[in-house]
Formats: C-alpha cells, sequence, structure tokens
C-alpha cells in the first residue's frame, strides 16, 4: 500500500516534485474542473446522452463551448462520441471506463462544495464584517 | 438516503437548476481547484506550515500568487491564518475542519489524476495519430 501511495500528488508534492514543473496533470484537471466539464461528467454519470439533451441540461452554454468541452474529454480519454450513420446526424456521448472513475472523483467534489455552499456563504459574510 | 441526496450538484443538475444562474459554488470550486489552492489544501493536510514553509513546497509561486490563494481560501473558512506576535513575524496557516473536508476530496481527485496521468497521456496520443 505504501508503494501504490508513492506515486500520488500528494506524495509527490512532498518530495517537492510537483508543480516545479509544467506537469500536464494540470491540463487535466483544468478539464475536468471547468465550468461544462463537471456538468458533462456528472450528466454521463447517469448514462449516454445526444448532444442535444446535454445542451438543454446546460443552461447557458454555446454550441461551441459544449463542443470544445467534449472534445477536451474525447481527447482525454473520457468521453465516447458515437456518430450513427443516420439522417438527419445522431451524434451520441458515453463516458469510457476511465471517464466514470473521474467522474465519481469530481461528483464527490461538486457535491461536497453544493451542499456546503450555505455554510460558506456565512463564514464569507462573516468575515467580510 | 435518497432526500439526504435530493441538494446535491447532481440533483439538482437533473432538475436543471444549476448552470442556469450564477452560482457561488462556482467560485469555490476555483478556489479549490486553482494550481496553487490543490497544492496548499494538500499540503496543510499534512499540518499547520509557516507562509515559508508553503512557499518552498510550491515551486515557482510568487509571494503575491501565494497570498492571493490564501486569502481566498481563508475567506471561504478553509483555512485559519495566526499571527504570532513576535519579532520577526511570525505567520502560521492551518486548515478548519471545513478545509480538511473539502482538502480531502480535492486530494482524492488530484490524486487520481495524478496515478491516472501516464494513461491518459497514452490515450491522447493515439487519438492524435
Amino acid at each position: 500500500m505504501a508503494d501504490a501511495k508513492a506515486s500520488t500528488l500528494s506524495e509527490q508534492m512532498r518530495r517537492g516534485e510537483l508543480f516545479a514543473v509544467e506537469c500536464p496533470s494540470r491540463e487535466i484537471l483544468k478539464h475536468v474542473t471547468s465550468r461544462w466539464g463537471v456538468l458533462v461528467l456528472v450528466a454521463l454519470l447517469e448514462g449516454t446522452h445526444r448532444f442535444s439533451a446535454l445542451r438543454r441540461k446546460a443552461g447557458g452554454v454555446s454550441e461551441k463551448m459544449l463542443a470544445q468541452t467534449l472534445q477536451c474529454l474525447e481527447k482525454d480519454g473520457f468521453v465516447n462520441r458515437v456518430s450513427l450513420p443516420v439522417v438527419p446526424p445522431h451524434v451520441e456521448y458515453t463516458l469510457t471506463p476511465m471517464g466514470e472513475e473521474v467522474a465519481h472523483k469530481v461528483e464527490a467534489l461538486a457535491d461536497w462544495i453544493e451542499e456546503n455552499t450555505s455554510r460558506i456563504m456565512k463564514v464569507q459574510q462573516e468575515s467580510a464584517v
């Protein structure tokens, strides 16, 4: 268990190695915690979605921003894009097994924040006085 | 259990309420997943740190950026800043109980990404071919 843990972020940081260089893991973290990244991952945990269904869920997202978000997550290997050969075009998005893993972590963090937002806002207001 | 879950992010998203408005939870998520936010939270999980010790761990961080990061996390109620009345000034930072909770979620996500970075980079390279 100690060995398995030796390569984690917290271990690397303890050794002072992480953040000393431009680590590619920073980009991945950015993708999955972006405004629409969080939404797409959590939505897809429920199952396959069409582009239009994702867009409806993400009130305010532009077609371009949603397409970019999905493209990033596809390149990272978190989302599968399936284009069905029908007219009109029908494109579906699903989480890969790796996408499911990361989506559960993102969901846990996002849910914690959501559940504690009013508690946090109370602290913010008190410290502003 | 169903009731407890009803106020989570994923539930709100299912109802299409979240992301429809500028939610304060977005800002909090940004603070804790920022480049230096992640580092500070994970470092403080190990215990109290002085400013200079945090700065040494975060290779490349400017004094200003680290101070800003700590200030955000302090305002959110995640970090306690204790200034000891000595000469020269001695300032210590500790996680609050709420800070510990969120730090564990952030650490779980960051560790997952760190452990899977090489797997993800392999996928990225394959999809670039």
